[in-house]
């Protein structure tokens, strides 16, 4: 899988190849940016997916400039970030950030089996909020109608991860700087429901972990 | 500023062009995703940045493949998305995700002039901890020399936000299923002072915010 294109040329321990790095990141990251290539300009697009073996899904309208582009069948760069903690040296060039990126290259192509356009948006509901999908009104044959899938089968990829603590030169360690990390993370705050919820209608218990 | 680039095609109600709009999503967000196109392939990279005027500012290691890229002046898209909750409808079809987000296109500029590079520098430190650039170490020469500030002056750029709660067609409604907002956010989580700090160094303010 490699080659100039996912070579990792810069603090290559910071990088790896491996899907039992890379699969775990494209897991957790909460939305993707696709990144393509239109009339020799690059454009990106953050959006919902979910991976599903070796193939990152992504869903839109139909009517979605965007998703006509990729529904021909073009190069896309998908790029999934979390920022896990500010790194604070005594030295402002020492300052750096922990986190888990993947930038995974492949060429996107529209789904037309309904078998895995129906698994995909199951998958994509999942991967945003596990549990849910079998909880909801599940689409319809007109809502299928206007939604479109594009499948992204992962051609290369590469993880790059930071973690740990300050990594200040030693002739500054002495300094009279406060260095330290502060951690980063998501939090999924307490449900909000629907003003117009139908009467008795729980918050769900996956929504509770 | 509005070409096809920028051009709003989809849900255009979400959409703006306003820098009233624009500005404050560039200026809250953690890091941005840069995409650029090489051999007609599309790449993406996150990094850290901070925006000057209407000018989005990255630094990078002269040695990198991607900032030597950046260098020889090549049109970008920045891409700056914050996720902001989960929507979740009583259909599949109507759930959605609370975001801003902003993609702004422009040519990149190697910044040559030291006073500016410095500029740049204080900024992406403050973007991301405001107050820690004052509390630090400041760039010698050697590390200056190491730095590669790139400025991306925004040609166009549009941003999108949606906001609320959950748009379920009428006929959905009464459905038996929760429905509502989750809501997300970044925490700043207490900071892990540095093994080898200075004895007597406190946290200092601008964290405990």
């Amino acid at each position: 899988m490699l080659t100039a294109r996912t070579k990792l040329s810069r603090l290559p321990k910071r990088g790896s190849h491996d899907t039992t790095t890379i699969y775990p990141i494209l897991d957790q990251g909460l939305v993707c940016h696709v990144s393509y290539v239109l009339n020799g300009q690059p454009f990106t697009i953050p959006t919902a997916y979910c991976r599903i073996d070796d193939t990152v899904y992504i869903h839109g309208s139909v009517g979605s400039h965007f998703f006509r582009e990729l529904a021909k069948g073009i190069d896309v760069c998908v790029s999934v970030t979390m920022i896990d903690g500010l790194v604070l040296a005594r030295s402002a060039f020492s300052h750096s950030v922990n986190y888990r990126s993947v930038v995974a290259f492949g060429k996107t192509q529209l789904v037309a089996d309904e078998e895995e356009r129906w698994l995909a948006l199951e998958r994509i509901t999942e991967h945003l909020v596990p549990g849910r999908w079998a909880d909801v009104r599940q689409p319809n044959t007109s809502e299928m109608k206007k939604t479109m899938v594009i499948a992204i089968p992962i051609e290369e990829a590469s993880a790059k991860i930071r973690t740990g603590g300050v990594n200040d030169d030693p002739e500054d360690i002495d300094l009279p700087h406060w260095a330290g990390v502060v951690p980063l993370s998501t939090t999924y705050h307490a449900p909000i429901p629907d003003p117009n919820l139908r009467e008795g209608v729980e918050v769900p218990g996956y929504l509770l972990k």
